[in-house]
């Protein structure tokens, strides 16, 4: 895959008019900048430049002690090696490639790209100084935006096959659910599959599986509590895996029924049902050439115009080697999004779609699904929930 | 252990003079400042700012929906929540603290001290343009480096458990190492014991073990390979476990006997017993004061004045939460280690101690110590290697 990916690169430098791409890193164990993933394979101790460019050369500049690992990869043409300083070797790569641009790990919105660590650049800028290279770093973000966000067929199986796997974990799991459990108890219910299936949480283990049963929980980004599930409660888990690589990313609803209820009240399957059709509508724009924020905006005017508040979020992230992955977001345009409501949806790229809605006094309904970008709409991935779980009494 | 390293920033931030330190951060799931470990065990999604003052005072500038997992904490005295922007609650905040110096995580010699990003330094400046703030960032690298430097008992004696638990299984392998024997089936040995013990690699499985056997080996920061032992070679393992969030990082030398030896050739003895020595000399004067280099530079020249070639790297890193941690190292004056070889030794460090001699006809000879430093010298936590160990033909 990684011979792949740094073709694909070149394609991409060539569509993005970026000369030279150099990843610029050290103490790969500490600070792991995650296009290594794509390039590379592996780590480095030292200070490496790891350099591509749209001819297809491919070189690395790596402390004497790295070089054998690095060249045992194959991925580079030159593996170069250094005892004292880099910089020598660093400036004579450079001057034979001599590139018009040079493309490094930065970004101010999209934290995929954003590798490069200040005191790195810092570093970089000292080598390059009173060359003609000062001049020529750009931000790398759209190259690395595109190489994350554009999947391959075998990217989206894998993130396919993450999802199966997940699904008929919560299929489990909705036999496990009942008044008097906790939220700790149902977590590790979930923790437990996730051990059996040797495969791994999609995110921090402290919060993968996130679970929330009723109105007084946290409603996202905590971990499990001792609260109990209760009767009248809506329940949901924010929860995915991380198969071969390439993780899932789904929310599923429960609701359990009171004594005598057979149904969810009224207000609570409005809710769903207002989230259910604000995802619908949401898939229904989302196709290569809309910006991103034009997609979220249809999905949260739906349920404002229904009379609920707003989510406090995106309305859908990337999803591939990590949960949140990718640059482009289907977001509002906040401040904190930066630039991000603006980026162009791509084909081949998988999204999630996440709206929310609060119940005061039952919790929170939400489903959060995954869908591919495709030439002209999307497909899901997942198979939608269609109705709220419900866990009689 | 957070509470307690809370108050010894706090403690250090007096004696270094720094008003406000501020650890901002993003999607710590992708880029994991390693100061988090210390002053919040847990992560964030959105941009955040964890902040501590020379008094003591201490607040956390956080999304949303990361309020409820940051309070639950109970590090932080107080927890703002943003939606849509975090510049007007820092502001205010900093505002508040009215701080005459702010130090921030960026370093061009420490990747520990490193962990705030080239763009999230952009975010920062942009938030802070037109207030009297900007002009007030420093770097926080003496703060970090003396905060992961300077050990508590606790941390010692998790350290010296990782040790233990090393030794034990170097042992073990003895057992296993023979001729024919490849360096992978040694590593996936000591991969087993690893799994056994319930413990992690102290670095990147991939070269954890490091498995080196004979003279046609990388020697260093590689992998083990498909090449076998065999009679007159020299072979080395670098290796350590975590446990208890904390490593070790030990190297041991063996030698296999040829057909009618019953002991090493002269020359690998003396190459063993050159090594040795250099490490009993730079363990003599590692005490607090000394700099860096000056340690170096004892056990350098005790092996070039035995006529061998340097030793191509330093001759020991301290260590803690990861196998290469802390700041200062005991090194040369190269370019590549910056400030790093003037950094004044200090009590409660704890270094490795590495000298190698390359044998051309046999492999690699070096012994990896660990030593914590005292008010008047040093400790050793490893039992020193004190022979060669010998496998028979």
């Amino acid at each position: 895959m990684i011979s792949e990916k740094i073709k694909q690169a070149v394609e991409i430098m060539k569509e993005k008019d970026l000369d030279l791409w150099m990843t610029f890193v050290r103490e790969s164990d500490i600070a792991h900048d995650p296009c290594l993933d794509y390039i590379l394979g592996t780590g480095c101790t030292w200070k490496s430049a790891f350099i591509i460019t749209r001819e297809g050369k491919t070189a690395a500049v790596v402390g004497s002690l790295d070089v054998a690992n690095i060249t045992s990869t194959g991925y580079y043409q030159e593996v170069i090696g250094y005892r004292e300083s880099m910089k020598e070797p660093l400036l004579d790569v450079l001057g034979r490639l001599n590139p018009r641009t040079i493309g490094v790990n930065f970004s101010l919105d999209t934290p995929l790209a954003d590798g490069l660590s200040h005191g790195m650049y810092l570093n970089l800028m000292e080598y390059l100084r009173d060359t003609r290279f000062r001049e020529k770093l750009v931000s790398a973000e759209g190259l690395i935006g595109a190489l994350r966000g554009r999947k391959s067929q075998t990217e989206v199986e894998r993130i396919e096959e993450s999802i199966r796997l997940t699904l008929v974990m919560f299929d489990r799991v909705s036999d496990f659910i009942r008044p008097g459990r906790t939220e700790k108890e149902i977590g590790a219910f979930l923790t437990e599959q996730v051990k059996e299936a040797k495969v791994v949480a999609a995110w921090d283990l402290d919060q993968c599986p996130a679970v929330f049963t009723g109105p007084e929980s946290a409603g996202a980004h905590a971990g499990p509590t001792d609260r109990r599930v209760d009767y009248g409660h809506l329940q949901n888990i924010d929860f995915g895996v991380r198969k071969n690589e390439y993780c899932s990313d789904l929310q599923r609803t429960w609701y359990i029924l009171r004594q005598g209820e057979t149904r969810p009240p009224a207000e609570v399957q409005k809710a769903f049902d207002t989230i259910k059709e604000s995802i619908r509508l949401a898939a229904q724009s989302l196709k290569p050439g809309v910006e991103g924020w034009m997609v979220d905006d249809v999905a949260r005017r739906h349920i404002t115009s229904a009379g609920y508040e707003e989510y406090p979020h995106a309305l859908g992230h990337q999803i591939g080697r990590f949960a949140h992955d990718g640059a482009g977001l289907l977001c509002p345009k906040w401040e904190r999004y930066g630039r991000l409501p603006f980026d162009k949806v791509e084909e081949h790229q998988v999204y999630t779609l996440e709206p929310r809605i609060t119940l005061k006094d039952y919790g929170v309904a939400t489903i959060e699904e995954i869908v591919v970008v495709e030439k002209d709409g999307c497909r899901f991935l997942s198979e939608p929930q269609m109705r709220i779980y419900c866990i009689g009494p």
